[in-house]
């Protein structure tokens, strides 16, 4: 085991200075002051260059050969795996393209700020370009290394083992009964009536409810903190999760969906095990699985009817002196579920969410795989947008294909993982009321039957398997639609 | 200049990761939750680890050799003679020395925390009695390199080109007039009667107070935060300066003071030279010049007549509801003047004071010598307590020689810092009334100009300067203790 000893050395001290990294970036987002941002990025600038050395030290290769000879039980087995996976996805790369692709990108996502506001296409294609190309020979590169096609090479960095194959069906599926749903709930919304917030709702008093909920969700103010951020996210590490919101003083809605969302994920992160935290192969599974238990708390958990009725008393004791009837779970729960065909990805509902997924993935797919070109993008955004929501975008760039931060920094590959995420999540509620009681636990706002069914099935088993694996012994197959259709149909249309 | 820019780019290299261990550091006392502890500390072990190996670099020797030859501007000269200082000080000692005192050093100041609480002397000397050995073995071998006495080489870490010769001549004159100003001092204050602080002042308005006092002394918020941390102190990096208070809800004297020491400090960071932020030589000049810019903003700014005229109704502002006598100047004057001899170094006002460092002083010298062994430390503090302050602490080691931080973790010869802090805040203030209305620009609560002279004599001078060119160039001559005695006069018997 001298070889296998001497690799965990190794990845724990990449894990050492991951660590400072996203303790460093939660700064950034969080605390520090703007003036401290340019001495801060020539630091970072270093300690990225330090751990890139550390993850493509070309030693490693003859552990690994050596390493897997040796005797090793299952767990380090999978481990052994995992850092070897980690260690391909940082080498397979000649460093000039790391270097170029990340200056690109750097660059390009920089100027979109500007750009997107703008709603100046052209402008963005002349940064974007070269991003796609450099994206594309990243691709072609790591397809020719792993098999497959240039686009599930990118797929893969996010969603270990996942093909297009099996993507385009379980797409395929969704858009076999999405859109008759989505008629049919439109249809039954349209006599609903509710009462909107009425602000103001005290940001110090939404703060005080979010941590009220987060405590009965299960997470560990001793491993973690809530703060504020431009854009919500969590980060930190496993022993030290630091999730982020933002507050809108007129409504309480987003922020406490919000928190739930990121309670989801850190509670993935402070369930993972313990012994195996400075290793690859006790991370996170995948994007998919983590935004798995993300959409569990919040779309599973933290829309049902039951939990509905936990938070009502709730807001009415932390807004007194708001308008009480907006709090009615019956108007909670209106409000909660409005489905409506918008522009915008991130304001999406449960429904229509998928199809801004599914549209992104084609064109993603088709560009990287040298289908089509950058410039044919606005044009199937508007038809595609057409087709599976009904709506107009021509020469809307800024609410269209320019909407998100993933392709002006080079992130393709990673859109699937969140409607992946929504349907293990619908599949996992399934298998758990198999033998957990779910809604009597949401009744009484006891969360321990739900969070054991979730640690014992997913959180305690970071990278011990594959996606698939996880998946089956958890829910006893692997991931099948028939939940997510089950699960909206019994939400909407009951 | 092949030689010294291949210096600068090592040197900012070691800045960039020195960068990261501060703002973990700050995190670690403002932030982090109690459960990260563990795997941080395992995070900035190896960040260590890799600033000590950058800093020890054996390569660099040749290079300084040589870039000594290189054409250089006076700048230069100074950034390379800095950056050599750092290599040697990181250098000299034998890596076995500085894990086995750095090891030593934790484990004792670890348990120092109970056993002080506990008056354990007996249990503190089992570990004490070893980082002294190990100190004394550092100081013997810095001195064999550095020239002088042993002492000498741990004073000159924080007090570059002090020697125990100009320390003993200055605090001798302390010694000389500073007693019998003492006692006409505390006879003037025996017919004093004022009003104490009565709480509660709530803490989110000692922090707004705090912040509008912060504006009005000049830190930049672009530049910097005020948290709360258990010990106070002025953090991060130059750029981005994180200062810590406490606060106490029954008194507000002490959280306001404190904020406006670390100010001092912070704005001597703040107000460094930019283009040389990254190196060396653009770094605080000494501890105790940088004690002698907090000790500017506390003592000579903050406790003057002129400031607490200023600060009188901002407190009736901030706190109206709580007894306004209180914040009348003269009430605030005599609170903020106080004379009484006390056990606690922290605790003391500014005429005694210097007797708690002197005390330490003579007894840490004596120890690093070998003139006298750590179980001579009570008996001498007891007998140095009765002859300074006339106070009795004979069995109390917990209020006398355990009280501070300092040597349990092996810091001896930090403690002349403040005293020669103080004095040189008191020489810079009276150079300064030269060629500013320091009492008209603080009666209008307009502080450019004070802020304006020290930046151009002191801030901006960072480390190009020795300590004593640094304050002949601004003063005229070097320290000169009369200055400090003519300012305690000024205040305390007038």
């Amino acid at each position: 085991m001298r070889n296998y000893s001497s690799l965990v050395e190794h990845f724990k001290k990449i894990n050492h200075f991951s660590h400072l990294m996203s303790i460093c970036h939660w700064d950034q987002a969080t605390m520090m002051p703007s003036g401290g941002s340019k001495a801060r990025s020539q630091a970072i600038a270093d300690l990225s260059l330090f751990i890139h050395q550390l993850s493509t030290d070309k030693t490693l290769i003859d552990k690994f050969n050596d390493a897997e000879q040796e005797a090793l039980d299952k767990e380090q087995q999978a481990s052994l795996k995992e850092m070897k996976r980690d260690w391909l996805l940082s080498t397979t790369l000649p460093e000039s393209l790391v270097k170029e692709k990340s200056l690109a990108a750097n660059h390009c996502e920089h100027h979109w700020r500007e750009q997107r506001q703008q709603n100046d296409w052209q402008g963005f294609c002349s940064n974007f370009s070269h991003v796609v190309e450099l994206s594309q020979q990243e691709a072609k590169i790591r397809a020719e290394k792993l098999g497959g096609s240039p686009y599930e090479a990118l797929l893969d960095i996010y969603e270990p083992g996942m093909s297009c194959k099996n993507l385009d069906a379980l797409f395929a599926d969704l858009t076999s009964w999405l859109p008759d749903l989505m008629q049919q709930v439109q249809e039954k919304q349209a006599h609903h009536s509710f009462i909107s917030p009425q602000g103001p709702y005290p940001i110090s008093q939404q703060e005080k409810l979010g941590r009220v909920i987060m405590k009965q969700l299960g997470f560990d103010f001793n491993h973690g903190r809530l703060d504020v951020s431009a854009h919500p996210f969590c980060g930190g590490v496993s022993t030290d999760v630091r999730i982020t919101t933002r507050y809108n003083e007129n409504d309480f809605v987003g922020s406490l969906l919000g928190i739930i969302h990121e309670t989801g994920h850190a509670c993935y992160e402070q369930g993972l095990p313990c012994h195996l935290s400075e290793l690859p192969v006790g991370h996170a599974r995948s994007m998919g699985v983590h935004e798995s238990q993300s959409l569990f708390f919040e779309m599973q958990l933290g829309r049902s009817t039951a939990f509905i009725k936990q938070i009502s008393p709730l807001l009415a004791l932390h807004f007194p002196n708001n308008d009480q009837k907006i709090f009615h779970p019956s108007n909670l729960q209106k409000l909660y579920r409005q489905v409506k065909p918008g522009l915008i990805r991130v304001d999406a509902d449960e429904l229509t969410y998928p199809f801004h997924v599914i549209l992104r993935y084609e064109i993603e797919r088709d560009l990287i795989n040298k289908k089509i070109s950058y410039q044919d993008i606005p044009a199937l955004w508007d038809e595609k947008m057409h087709c599976y929501l009904g709506l107009n975008t021509q020469g809307n760039f800024k609410d269209g294909c320019m909407q998100d931060i993933h392709w002006s920094d080079g992130s393709f590959g990673y859109f699937p993982s969140y409607t992946l995420g929504a349907m293990y999540a619908a599949q996992l509620m399934a298998a758990m009321r198999k033998t957990v009681d779910v809604d009597s636990c949401l009744s009484q706002f006891e969360l321990a039957p739900i969070r054991l069914w979730l640690s014992e099935h997913i959180w305690s088993k970071a990278r011990l398997f594959s996606t698939d694996e996880l998946i089956k012994q958890a829910t006893g197959e692997t991931l099948n639609p028939v939940y997510f259709k089950r699960h909206l149909e019994q939400r909407y249309l009951k």
